[in-house]
């Protein structure tokens, strides 16, 4: 089995590792992170630089395609080799799937039109504007397609769709070997669960990367 | 507040990512990653390369400090030069940390004798031949040491370490942001919850990493 991760300048680290830490370990199962151009790509945060070798035309043929989201996902939205790129191998992997805004990237190019979908809880909504239905739910399965909410939501989704995969038991020997057994501090991750101050805080941070329509 | 993250070939990706993504988002922080000789780092699934710019002497006062784990620890145990810049820095540092079999270098370099500490549960034990009191708690905390037990436990010990930093507010607004509100597929991410056959499979698995004794 072939997965390919896309990575773009001002990627989310967290959202493309979650899953290749899960994937990676898959029996049988070849990894690779594939750009526009091969070379090094850097990140949102901008300290982090992956090098990579694969361009789009080194990897006609993934079983499952990822793709992250982040703050460089808005130079994403235009169609062109992205887009031809993600629509070709749609037509042919077993699933195609996202995290955070990274759905938003699948929605523009046109291959998650009609399905429902989710994303990062600021995007969300901006789904809806290229015929996809919006879900709230952290992990959205809904033909070949697998998107995840924001950020970490990518390590559950991995995992959901490593069951689909490979069998349950397989999934959770991964689960045990990442000790994936989460104890946030807090119960802030989710906009239900957080405090007003901390909603507030939070959508001012992320307002002028997604402002309020 | 400047935090250094140390790369050594093999390391487990989301070891280091997980804390990355949260404390990268810290305000008035600098993530800065290291490694022995900057230059491209691969990882333990060889599939991931990152591009390290900082060496050692180009980072000799972080506030911060992590060292993650993976299957290249076991190249790391000699004493030599990550094992006195360890101590050299985290004679200044104001937290010194590590994820997964991360503690188990911090703990050859002599920084943590003592201490108490944890680390991945395949490991653990092996803290004791250090002077390391091993702990099964998730996130350990002990003077100005903060250790993560395997891989995905570093996101709840860099919260943990968020709040004590900046406040709660802030770190619940990272984690907001990151839409840490996990929810896994199965109950598997424990050895004391997870099912005896994953147990097994997860033990025969790594075996060959952490000899039994």
């Amino acid at each position: 089995m072939q997965v390919a991760i896309v990575l773009y300048p001002g990627f989310t680290s967290l959202d493309v590792i979650g899953p290749y830490e899960v994937w990676g370990r898959l029996p049988d199962t070849e990894v690779v992170f594939v750009a526009e151009r091969p070379g090094l790509v850097v990140n949102d945060l901008r300290s982090l630089s992956v090098n990579v070798v694969a361009g789009f035309g080194d990897v006609p043929n993934p079983d499952v395609v990822l793709i992250g989201g982040g703050p460089g996902q808005t130079e994403q939205m235009s169609d062109g080799n992205l887009h031809e790129w993600l629509r070709r191998v749609d037509g042919a992997s077993a699933w195609t799937t996202s995290v955070c805004t990274g759905s938003l990237i699948l929605a523009a190019a046109g291959v998650l039109t009609g399905r429902r979908a989710t994303s990062h809880w600021a995007a969300l909504e901006h789904l809806a504007e290229f015929g996809v239905t919006p879900s709230k739910e952290r992990v959205v399965i809904d033909g070949h397609y697998a998107t995840a909410a924001g950020v970490s939501a990518g390590i559950d989704m991995a995992l959901t769709l490593a069951g689909l995969l490979v069998g349950d038991d397989v999934a959770q020997t991964v689960q045990l070997i990442i000790e994936y057994a989460p104890e946030p501090p807090y119960h802030a991750g989710a906009l239900e669960s957080a405090p007003a101050r901390v909603v507030e805080s939070a959508m001012e941070k992320l307002s002028t990367r997604f402002p309020s329509r």
